[in-house]
């Protein structure tokens, strides 16, 4: 590798299931079956969590708690850990809580996420994120989310709206 | 693997470059070396670029292009890209759109990022980022950015503000 | 008024036209209809175009354009003109872009907005803003607005989704 | 007015304080101390507090509560209070709970705001925006607000990092 003059070379080998087929198992239970069973492990982990380093902490209707771990493979070229770690533990808190209010059948997407950096992030911290649902609806949902460190620590917010729908229409 | 009923699973391996190592040559070069530098391959790319299957397409003082392919790693649990997928590869084109516009021994960081997603991601789609500096400053500057297919499909689009810095003070 | 010692009032009047009524009427015509409708007053402006001193410079479906200038009754308490301002011209263009993608009979509102602020503004400074239409959509739409002098400065950018429904459902 | 066909016309006046006079004093004083003497009548209202109908409910360090009722005059064409009165609102009360953390002599400005839209207002109904400085700081500072009716329902939310700098410098 010629190109790379600056450093060692590290490799990370990741294994993750099918997400299409645990997709179409979500479609036939409620959210909180579904996530429920992600976090008893009868329903496998979706491949962004396996990538990044993340699991269930807990699961209520409303309410969904991940936790993660950045790694160096998460690294940005100016020798943080990309923001996009925490945009993705954010974004999948927002999703759940919203997905944990949904009956089976019934859809979410995210519109929008907003994402603010209050503090960097180190490889080897684990991280635990938190996302409630400020106003449940039949079209469009509103979640927030904390990404804070095992003291409780606030590295990250974000607002979320999800759209929800019928699938079938 | 019993505890992982509904589909095969895969295995993916990625190989990067100390991030610190790159981040320490990053600081002795300006923004649009450093990025030039990773863009011909004398630099190596970042961790993160190499976990979302990004490379640069284009440099240029307050507007940079990375390329990036969705792949079966990067599925959320609802059967579709997750949506950190998008808000990686849109941070990295707005941060670096700041970084071409700062000279050696300044640094960034993002303060936030909004991301809209217009429409959904399928794996093996290859989509092109492109980050612009809306405002350049020397304390915060802003930039925006776009996410878009090959046939110039708005997928997403982003916009953020980022704090411009001396690591030295 | 012996609680305020610091400086002179001023006060200042503003007219405006029954705005429920105005709205019974938009629902009768297309968004372009009304939006054109305003922009050549047979249909009066609302009352927070007249609050904010907005008035309509184009619109074309997909693409609108208000004028403003911010006066002394839209200061914060730091002397500058307050980012209400902004956000209240920002968020009357998206919407308005959106609404002139609409047929009769079709109703939108704002799900959210983020406002950047670029630079800061001055009483007496002419503002334009304009809103486009990055994704229309049956059930949510994306709207992205720049607010610059007329020197084409940029002052401020925003982007917003919204919802498109129909009202009698 | 021949060209306002659709209602009866209202008008409203309002009287303010020069708010440069009033910014003037705001140097010289704490923010804390400021918004204190805002709350018991020694510093004037600024001009948007008057436009907007707003009032101090509340001033601690790093969280601060204002009242306000949207009227007729804030109304946007489509029938409902406009965003921009949530926005105003939310704005305010994260601008000055990042106020209330600086000594006298420190100045701020918004970088950007984001507000979510829960629930649509009504003319007439008395909301309390309170904001929370999430994350103090001597550069950026990040602040979360919240406006909700008086019974305690949410109709809106809002996150923003702020500027935080020496204006002599």
């Amino acid at each position: 590798m010629d190109e790379k003059p600056t450093g060692p070379t590290e490799t990370r080998t990741i294994e993750f299931t099918d997400p299409l087929a645990t997709a179409r198992l979500g479609m036939t239970l409620s959210g909180l079956e579904f996530l429920r069973g992600m976090a008893d492990g009868t329903v496998p982990p979706p491949p962004i969590a396996v990538l990044m380093n993340m699991d269930i902490e807990s699961v209520e209707e409303g309410r969904v708690s991940f936790g993660g771990t950045p790694d160096p493979s998460h690294y940005n070229p100016i020798g943080m850990v990309h923001g996009g770690f925490a945009a993705t533990m954010l974004d999948t808190v927002c999703g759940c809580a919203v997905h944990s209010t949904l009956p089976a059948g019934k859809a979410y997407t995210s519109i929008e996420i907003k994402v603010s950096y209050l503090r960097p992030l180190q490889a080897g911290t684990r991280l635990v994120a938190t996302g409630v649902v400020t106003k449940p609806g039949s079209r469009v949902a509103f979640a927030e989310a904390t990404l804070a460190g095992m003291d409780g620590t606030l590295v990250a917010t974000a607002s979320s709206s999800l759209l929800v729908f019928d699938p079938r229409t």
